[in-house]
């Protein structure tokens, strides 16, 4: 069988916004949705990607996502912006939020932004890559579903908690890093499941604490960190500075509150935003240039800076289009033609 | 032989900072370097104890930290406060801005501190506990010397870049980490190196990027950070931070201005500190109280909490005194009787 046609990023862009908005989503909200997603297709960061439509028209057709929700955002106009997602999904908060958050950094040397109430399925590096786009340093993390043991423990307390940093280059990338604080995410692991195969040892540990390879074992069981302790103390800043600090969902609270982690969670978000101009302004230095000096050093010693694979596939997609399987290209006609009802029990 | 009886934490403390006011520091910056030195004794945390005592005064007999500088506050008036440590120990420095750092957090939420041109020496828990003290969330994170290769990598381009995080508990101790994002600390290497020890495997590479557990040649090759490649990104995002955004020296300009590691290393550090109160205020919830009901469920699946030893230590030390060994003891004898000569050449 010949593999389909290349499609253009422009035009799975169109059609993605198309199947959200004809799921009830506001175009404005469509538009984020579905841009996130098809980044995350584009970037050949295939967890993030088209995969992720059908957990999002889930939660829709379950009615646990607030489709028509506007995001509203509250400022005291200190360095703490709010945005209030209403319980929809957090992009169209992001979005909405983000040019004020960038304003302030700049006015204020840094801001944070608090996303409340939202539906968080997307990578995190869309948001820091856009601030960094901006000429900021930029922060985020979130809680997710208490599905990982803290180091010593056994027994799910902490999310995937991912981690993401973006910080401002010449050119088109930035530097940005973006990983989830357990080994691995937990979208690998319903991929290796899917793919029925086992997960490298090391990720998970059963209900008793036990190493195990199967993935669904795992997924009941407890995921790990990474790097031990360290990884551990990590995702319970995530926990503590994105949950309990925000006044919103730690990630054990979001799986009570969604009784199971078959929809996606409701928590909140921290996005931290600083301007390096602001930092170094007394110092007389480009800080832009001065982080130069240490990334191109990388590359001299043969080290790949994260995110580098991502923008070649990115380069690629933009300039031949993103080369989607049979499967699922017949997956994404099947949401177009059938909807929400493609999802529906 | 028995051994020497304790010394309570309030003696020691006055006879370090006898031996700093000696060695020509001003009384302030005596009380402030003597003061973290004893608490890593009080606390147990040997590699940042009264072992720093000859680095410290190395660096004053070497002419390359000013004994007498001024901490001088720089303030804008919005997010970022700076403090121009004057080429002095950056502890003092700290001390000198830490209220006014406090104070800004609580006005607009988060606030920033920049310590510029610092010699820095001590563990970053110390800072960070201060301002959980005053109910706040900090980070706090500084590059030091180019010790260590990035992820996937072979020559030292990182520093070992400590991570600290406090957030307030109610009761005596907070929640605090703070961790080399090396695989360990330069100084426990070097403790090895004292005693004879290997190094465990997965802590350094030679100069051509083989293993080591060599701790001398460990040291002169180059140390791995922890949790591979997720480790190496943080790494980096603390020199880019840290370092380049501030415009002060990142690790491998910290090396080349001091003409090898010998000596404590001059640079910036950043120090975050977040207002949980302001966050939360909006959700109606206590962010203390939320945190605590993460941080209490790690003990009931037996998991430690980071510092737990440490706090341990310190309770005893309180109670009972520091017991130093008799080569310890005669070692701070021998700083007060013959003060900086006892490390000139």
């Amino acid at each position: 069988m010949t593999p389909p046609e290349p499609i253009s990023c422009d035009a799975l862009l169109a059609r993605v916004e198309t199947i959200f908005r004809r799921a009830g989503l506001r175009p404005e909200s469509a538009r984020s949705v579905a841009a996130v997603i098809v980044a995350g297709e584009r970037d050949n960061c295939k967890s993030h990607g088209l995969y992720r439509l059908e957990g999002c028209l889930k939660v829709i057709a379950a009615g646990r996502v607030a489709p028509g929700a506007v995001p509203a955002i509250h400022d005291g106009g200190r360095a703490v912006i709010e945005v209030d997602a209403g319980g929809g999904f957090a992009n169209p908060a992001f979005d909405a939020a983000r040019d004020l958050l960038a304003a302030r950094a700049r006015e204020t040397g840094l801001a944070a932004l608090v996303i409340r109430d939202c539906l968080h399925f997307s990578a995190l590096w869309h948001d820091v890559e856009a601030l960094a786009g901006q000429g900021l340093a930029a922060l985020s993390m979130c809680p997710s579903y208490a599905f990982v043991a803290p180091a010593g423990g056994k027994a799910p307390l902490l999310g995937t908690n991912p981690l993401a940093f973006g910080w401002p280059r010449p050119g088109p990338h930035p530097y940005v890093f973006d990983f989830a604080t357990s080994v691995a995410a937990r979208g690998e692991i319903e991929l290796h499941r899917r793919a029925g195969k086992p997960i490298p040892e090391g990720w998970a540990v059963d209900g008793d604490g036990q190493p195990t390879t199967d993935p669904q074992t795992a997924l009941a069981g407890a995921m790990l960190t990474f790097g031990g302790h360290k990884g551990s103390a990590i995702s319970t800043m995530i926990e503590l500075l994105a949950g309990a600090m925000l006044g919103e969902f730690m990630s054990r609270e979001a799986l009570e509150f969604m009784g199971g982690g078959d929809l996606l969670p409701r928590h909140g978000a921290l996005v931290l935003a600083l301007d390096p101009q602001v930092f170094a302004a007394r110092s007389g230095r480009d800080p832009i240039a001065e982080g130069e000096r240490l990334l191109t050093a990388f590359g001299a010693q043969g080290a790949r800076l994260p995110s580098e694979r991502r923008f070649a596939a990115r380069d690629r997609a933009l300039r031949d289009g993103i080369a989607l399987s049979a499967d699922e290209l017949a997956r994404l006609e099947r949401f177009e033609a059938e909807g929400l009802a493609a999802v529906s029990a």
